[in-house]
């Protein structure tokens, strides 16, 4: 492993329990029934834990959404050519995708990193490019990267957070766009939690059942012949991975290292997240999951993570776009905690033993 | 019936189907999968049913919280004395409650209205007074309140919805407050859904299990005392409602009168809704369910409205809280459908037929 990785995974450190009790003692005065808002609360908590303070909100807030193509493409498993990744990153740019729109909703600005688009993207400032390649090799026939492209590509993340950090950077939230990338992500769901690639394989963009077994068979395919090693998370990204998920897992672990907290979209985010927690096991208390996707495989992952859920709402559009909504509901929380007056400042009775009749 | 109820149930029509089918034409060429933005696909596509036509976005919004008190609770059934209501009145007056810092963050304006608060609240500018009376009758021993005071509750939500028209509403929450009033919505909730008042009664703001056992019996002696008419929604009001209940009901009618969509919140907005519901049949298709409170009934209460709720963070705080969070979604839907490129526009290409290698 890199200097540069090694460095990064020694600064997450374990969330700040005395900000965390700090918090958990506030919201218990606060107007309100104790423990009336529910996840609001615990994701207050679990905030304050990573700044090691109560904040008053989220000042600068960013979606990073990351770019890369996929050389499984070639065995038919998804219903958008390959093309559509760069025109999809031309749309970003211009401002008419939904993740445009609902970051703008929630206040924050919309990162776009071509991680390994297929093709040769008109250089923009507003573009960044970490290219690892032109798109991955074939996972069906060979690893899709190597191991050193696997973990430049997660340095890459890593870098562009940091790069971020000098703009301002207190909450950061992870989007994808890959076509194919649901292939490789089910790939790294299969390997890393064992489960048979049948179960976590869903319809990505909407596969009929015969296209859906096709999946599954290359999926099956890949993983037999690639054989990744679920203990070595570099090995898994290597064999089956591709450079989007590698640089979201190091945007996880770069915003970890310096304590701010991640909002994870949905299944691709996922299978960066997976492949991250194996990397640092502090990390998962730095993630907040947006929501379950309607990919099937989703589920299964969250669970192995240990992470609820903060939204479903049947979305399966991937590019942040869930991060960007729940980031709504943090800072709802976040602000809660930070604004909402106590039962001594508003003059309000504490709750009182049952009296019977 | 009044002649001012009447007209106001006449005017809630059928949502706008063509409106509807042009906004689910636009949504089947944006820059997306198919159905890839789920629920807010649905919702931005009944929202250009309510406005007849897409909208770019709320520029006014407002949560409606009204507070009034309950008799019962001379029964014992709350953990908190009955001034609480009014304190938090204040307290919402001054900007420290829940629904103060969640409604400033979603951009939305709070209208405290003051439907029949025990104590008489020093007159404000920014307090409504529609008080029907000082707080319901126990209904264990008596109706609640008289037929003619439901029907004035209902007609002051309605005007209520009438009078922050002239400032400007294009989308309304809303939200209560008031000791004691998940008892009286329970008892709606029973009434109106026949389920029996075990099933349908929670813990209110944290009720023990002897505790919870005794709200039970209270609100199965005031159904078997009252007997309301569960085909008479005014008669249901009437003998085991709340004033804030009959207002809430009259927000929900007056804004569907006048094509404004309705965030519901909890479990009295809920109890609000089945009396609105029974009173206009239309009336569901402009209510949008914010969230699935902690509250055990209101599973079963949105259920028999056929509504889904938007969000599950398991609160139970009332005041609107949850209807605010939730019109970020909605924001976020209709901004979606207005605001994103088609695949025309950004030069995206279509799906294609699945090749096989």
């Amino acid at each position: 492993m890199s200097d540069s990785l090694s460095r990064t995974l020694k600064k997450i450190k374990p969330l700040d329990r005395k900000a965390m009790r700090v918090a958990q003692a506030r919201q218990d005065v606060l107007t309100k029934p104790k423990g009336s808002l529910g996840r609001l609360e615990e994701l207050s908590i679990q905030v304050a834990g990573i700044k090691g303070q109560i904040i008053a909100g989220f000042e600068h807030k960013a979606i990073v959404t990351m770019a890369a193509d996929h050389g499984v493409v070639n065995e038919g498993v998804t219903l958008y050519p390959q093309e559509v990744t760069a025109q999809m990153v031309s749309n970003f740019l211009n401002g008419g995708a939904g993740i445009n729109v609902l970051a703008s909703l929630v206040g924050a600005r919309v990162v776009i990193v071509d991680m390994g688009v297929a093709s040769e993207l008109p250089p923009r400032a507003d573009l960044m490019c970490r290219k690892i390649a032109y798109g991955t090799k074939n996972m069906a026939q060979q690893a899709a990267m190597t191991p050193s492209e696997a973990e430049r590509a997660i340095e890459a993340g890593i870098e562009i957070v940091e790069t971020e950090m000098a703009k301002g950077l207190d909450i950061v939230g992870t989007g994808d766009m890959g076509i194919g990338n649901t292939t490789a992500s089910t790939a790294i769901c299969a390997a890393i939690t064992g489960e048979p690639a049948e179960k976590v394989t869903g319809r990505g963009e909407g596969l009929g059942n015969e296209q859906l077994a096709h999946k599954v068979k290359v999926i099956e395919k890949a993983l037999a012949l690639n054989k990744p090693d679920a203990r070595n998370p570099i090995d898994v990204l290597a064999k089956v991975g591709g450079f989007e998920i590698g640089g979201l897992a190091g945007v996880m672990l770069g915003a970890a290292a310096h304590h701010i907290p991640v909002v994870i979209d949905g299944f691709i985010s996922g299978a960066a997240a997976l492949i991250a927690a194996e990397l640092s096991p502090e990390l998962k208390n730095y993630l907040i999951a947006a929501h379950l996707s309607a990919e099937s495989g989703h589920k299964i992952l969250l669970q192995y993570l240990g992470l609820t859920p903060l939204l479903k709402l049947e979305m399966r559009l991937g590019e942040g776009t869930g991060a960007a909504l729940a980031m709504a509901i943090v800072e709802g929380a976040v602000k809660t905690l930070a604004e909402m007056a106590t039962f001594g400042e508003a003059g309000v009775s504490h709750s009182l033993p049952l009296k019977r009749k």
